[in-house]
């Protein structure tokens, strides 16, 4: 199957999810160094191959679709970051709720740990604290670029970052390493937010100081 | 693809959203100056092309279907008021339970800021807050277009008119911005509700003013 | 679509809403004088038509599929007491956990009011309370027709009947009617646990009563 | 249908379910004397018969896929252990949300009663008390071996172990067996989280005695 087509069949799976509702979130695939990547503000359950524009790694247009009317991705400076910087072979982005919601309840980290899904993230065991760096969310999602490349720099492990009250990006070393990681923080989202609900605390190293965004560290940014 | 399927086929995918269970809900597509539109009380998801009506701008039933016993959607003067007013090409009504669990958390306004999917919704940006009119709900479908006529004059952006303990009308200049609108819209309500049972305020703007029904100003019809 | 092929239909839709898991719940639809009914503790989405019973209304088995290992569901007698008390067309049973949970919030009559979907319930208006008996649960579910048959008298308007701790029996003219009436059940009971979690009360023509089950009148088969 | 091709049928749908997303979970089913399995890390919805392992009961592997990248799942020492101990016929093991989150809620052991999706368990009837041993989570899940085993020698009638923030293990005398066993226990971990979402005990048999986790007896493997 062509990645074109691919990010069309994806796209509708990840639509069925939530990840994708409203024309938000998106996904791109690299091939070798090109990106294949979708336009913007499409129902992205309903995109078909012919839509789909290809990228240099510098953002240059190589191909585009026959509409006029149709534009690349506003993610697409957001993917090609982290791309270049964690040689990335796909990025997603979602708007899933779960992913939402989880940055409500955080200042400038998400933190989990001691959930078998952890595992399901690249480098991470079971007894290991999950962190994943918060940025703050901006007008415009071009303007987001900065702040992606400063939170990958200061966290070189993490497959992913959050952005407040918007969604999270994830990549991976290709689409189905990209999709799976997806799917393990999806869940660890929403268990955060259940757990939330429940009274536990989601970092089980340090007992119940996740109580709220009150008692949190500011330090964005901190290495671990 | 004609109108009359398209009416079918994007019924089915709300019905699986949960928008137009039990019969309730529905939505019309404009043609020029002909609005396409289903029946009354019947199964949303399992309708097909040859059920549909086809009305002009006043409401005149110009096109029906054979089956006598079928009657224009309860919901036909709500849907011609939008289209009138606004210009509307799509008009969709839902039963989501998102939206109307949202109706029981507000007086006479819905308002979310600072939330990314607010930006799916025409003229807003993340920092603008998004207000929707809640009207009282009716007895009757058809005894609503007057209330729902008055909100939409005086909240002249809004694209949406939540109706208390019942759902809400969302238009748009076509169907795909119709249901996408209707996509963020629904999203928004959701994360109101998510927000309310995490205690966390759903205007960022103002605060923690939204802690209850009893502490909203009860201006209805306000201006913003 | 014959009727034995129909119930595999529904089956299938019921299975993807939750209502007919692990083998549980089930649906029956008459033709005349004959009811097609589903075999017992079968996987609900993956029937065949050769699978059904046809049972005379008296429970006599006409027809069964040639399978030795298979019977009639268990509900045969719950079924048939709703079909001839109220001359049902179909009788459907689910396990939904909306049903479920909702039969932990009242004592003997789930009440509701002023929620639209109200009005997909036969006979009822937006400003009628509508209440569902619930009767006690017991070990089998054949032992539960002469509790059914009791609610059902006590409340000759009742279109379905709560089991506590179990799920609910729904009815209609016709599969049709009995679907889309499950459907409109299906969603007050959902929003019955939805509103309980956000301390709205259920019954909107007396306020805060339904705070807890301890201040529930316990007058079981009260007519109202 | 091959056990290969049904195993990829059932993952399709277990992932709809929500029970084996990011890779994790699997399903294994046995022929005889010898066990068809999946392959470890692949995406369990877009598995296809020929990536399915044959091992002996030993553990031994007797056919594997041409792909040399594939290994067998990391949970095969346990699917084995349980066909062993039990003379199954399939295991299934799952990350359901609802079953991670159940294990959260209590101490050794889940406990749930009088809920009618219990009878859906073998040997159960809805009087009584379905418990269901909770074991501590471990770093690699083939160490989880040895204490599923003490699990199932210690509760010589449970058909499910869980694993404590991980998932659940579930068997049965065949795939349909083990497929509705874990759609009722799955229905069952559900109801004991929203029905302390309501403040309403899980075990009706001894009062509000499961109020917290804190309250719980700790006596773990003791038998019932």
């Amino acid at each position: 199957m062509s990645s074109s087509s691919l990010i069309c069949e994806l796209a509708r799976q990840f639509y069925d999810l939530g990840w994708v509702t409203g024309t938000g979130g998106g996904l791109c695939i690299r091939e070798g160094e090109r990106v294949i990547i979708a336009p913007s503000g499409v129902q992205k359950e309903r995109m078909t191959p012919e839509q789909m524009f290809t990228l240099a790694m510098d953002g240059t247009v190589l191909e585009r679709p026959a509409d006029p009317k149709l534009k690349p991705s506003e993610c697409s400076s957001l993917f090609l970051t982290a791309i270049r910087l964690r040689n990335a072979g796909a990025v997603i982005h979602t708007h899933s709720m779960h992913a939402m919601l989880a940055t409500l309840l955080f200042e400038s980290e998400f933190v989990i740990s001691e959930i078998e899904m952890i595992k399901g993230i690249q480098g991470m065991g079971y007894h290991d604290r999950l962190i994943v760096p918060i940025i703050e969310n901006t007008a415009r999602e071009s303007e987001l670029a900065e702040s992606l490349q400063a939170a990958i720099e200061a966290y070189p492990e993490t497959q992913a970052v959050l952005v407040r009250r918007h969604g999270v990006y994830v990549w991976g070393r290709d689409w189905v390493h990209a999709k799976t990681q997806t799917e393990c923080y999806d869940y660890l989202f929403r268990a955060a937010v259940e757990m939330r609900h429940l009274g536990i605390p989601t970092d089980a190293t340090k007992g119940a100081s996740d109580a709220g965004i009150s008692s949190r560290p500011a330090g964005q940014y901190a290495r671990r």
